[in-house]
């Protein structure tokens, strides 16, 4: 049997936290993994809560009782979630993402894996105690998002689908029509990919009106799901919005085609505040 | 200025690490955050090298010289691979997979975000010393194994599109046949996405002929990127085959619809071995 010392578990133990997030851990689990009393793996447990605290990584959580242990909860602090705000809002204000029609090229920042974590890891913070069983997302741009988010809340992912493939099985499909450009289209989510009943997240990485999030609510009926919240990496100006209730970390005011001016401002988590992060 | 114990700083450091996969991270940088002697950096980094070397977590890679510093290697033990690949191979053994035409449903294994995270650092560890730019993936199932592998490996992800969409901007695109069912098709990847002259790492989720594999090889010598290595969760066999070099955690050997039976065995990664996770 391995001899661990205190320093070797406490590298080992933040490890181990940090890759199970929102997974409950049994002390007896840490007790005899390191052949140490449950008193001193509760002092190593004190340590490792403090910095990741201080350091805004998060919080460990407790539950007593027999069925009880500890628990890693990501958590980003205000100053954190303000930071990561304002470093999207500078890259959004870039005149070279315009294309033609006024939408925006977003592929790079989608395709920047340490940003799409940092942003995983803040919707995991702020929907942290929603009783969320799995993230539901729309193929293809949020995606990475829906992952990192669910990686965090340590749940699974459901991805709805445009098109409906023969390698999802059975599906259900709804008809949808785009709230901004008036488009049809239709929405298909795998009957095996969410269980009844199950509490949603949709995340999705840009809203215009709103009218695919509004789909996937009326496709998320049909499995009776409960949508217990809707974050968005950025949100538009839209004449007639079709999802109240939803978090952007950025909002994009205007898209100036001629002028090559793009206005942003904070997204509606931080009820959206000027982000002066391009000061 | 924070006063850092010693305990503290093991907790962080390894926070700091893990987070950074494959980053160089100079001593200094370290040495300033806690206020300590490099001398006492060196000593806890060695701890933490000891711990993640011994549960099978990865390395740190030390490079001396004025531009030096550390650099955390994630890497799988051959016996956490081998594991690995039993599980995947249980789960592809399920019956219930089974979908009219002897297609096999995936989406499960897909949406599980600990699996993912698991293959992703398999991969990156298989791959760890090829100097990768960047990690491929077409959509829409291979993208989330991708983003896992890219994490690990500390660098962006590029989407190959089977349309092509507006919010793309410029895209190459080409047209491909798909090895097994002979259909057409085309792939885009949008310019911006990737620089020219990149070493790509292809990831997928699953691979029949390879057709669209090769497709991506084409699209990529249009960006005179090259191709370091290509890695699938799962292959099957295939009369006609269109890559060869390949790495695969898993091989679909037979899918018997009437009787309801898929073989699998271990992948290419382990020359094709029995795979006997289900005794």
């Amino acid at each position: 049997m391995k001899k661990w010392k205190r320093s070797a578990r406490l590298v080992d133990m933040t490890q181990q936290l940090l890759s199970q997030p929102h997974r409950l851990i049994p002390l007896s689990t840490f007790a005899e993994r390191y052949q140490a009393a449950k008193s001193s793996i509760s002092e190593d447990l004190a340590i490792i809560h403090e910095v990741f605290r201080e350091e805004g990584e998060g919080m460990l959580q407790t539950v007593s009782g027999a069925t009880g242990g500890i628990r890693f909860i990501p958590r980003v602090s205000h100053e954190n979630a303000l930071k990561l705000s304002q470093q999207i809002c500078e890259q959004l204000r870039l005149p070279s993402r315009i294309l033609p029609g006024g939408y925006l090229y977003l592929s790079d920042l989608l395709g920047d894996t340490k940003l799409v974590r940092d942003i995983g890891r803040l919707f995991a913070s702020v929907f942290y105690d929603r009783q969320v069983d799995a993230v539901v997302t729309v193929e293809t741009k949020g995606i990475p998002l829906a992952y990192a988010t669910a990686g965090q809340l340590g749940v699974p992912v459901a991805i709805v689908r445009r098109d409906s493939r023969i390698t999802e099985g059975s599906v259900v499909t709804i008809n949808t029509v785009s709230g901004s450009s008036k488009r049809l289209g239709t929405l298909s989510l795998s009957r095996r990919s969410l269980p009844e009943g199950s509490s949603a997240l949709i995340i999705d990485d840009f809203m215009k009106a709103g009218g695919t999030v509004r789909g996937m609510f009326d496709l998320l009926q049909e499995f009776h799901a409960e949508v217990v919240g809707v974050g968005v990496m950025a949100d538009s100006r839209a004449e007639e919005r079709l999802v109240d209730d939803y978090l952007s970390l950025a909002t994009v005011d205007e898209v100036d085609v001629r002028e090559r001016r793009i206005a942003v401002k904070a997204g509606t988590l931080f009820n959206g505040s000027d982000c002066d992060g391009d000061d």
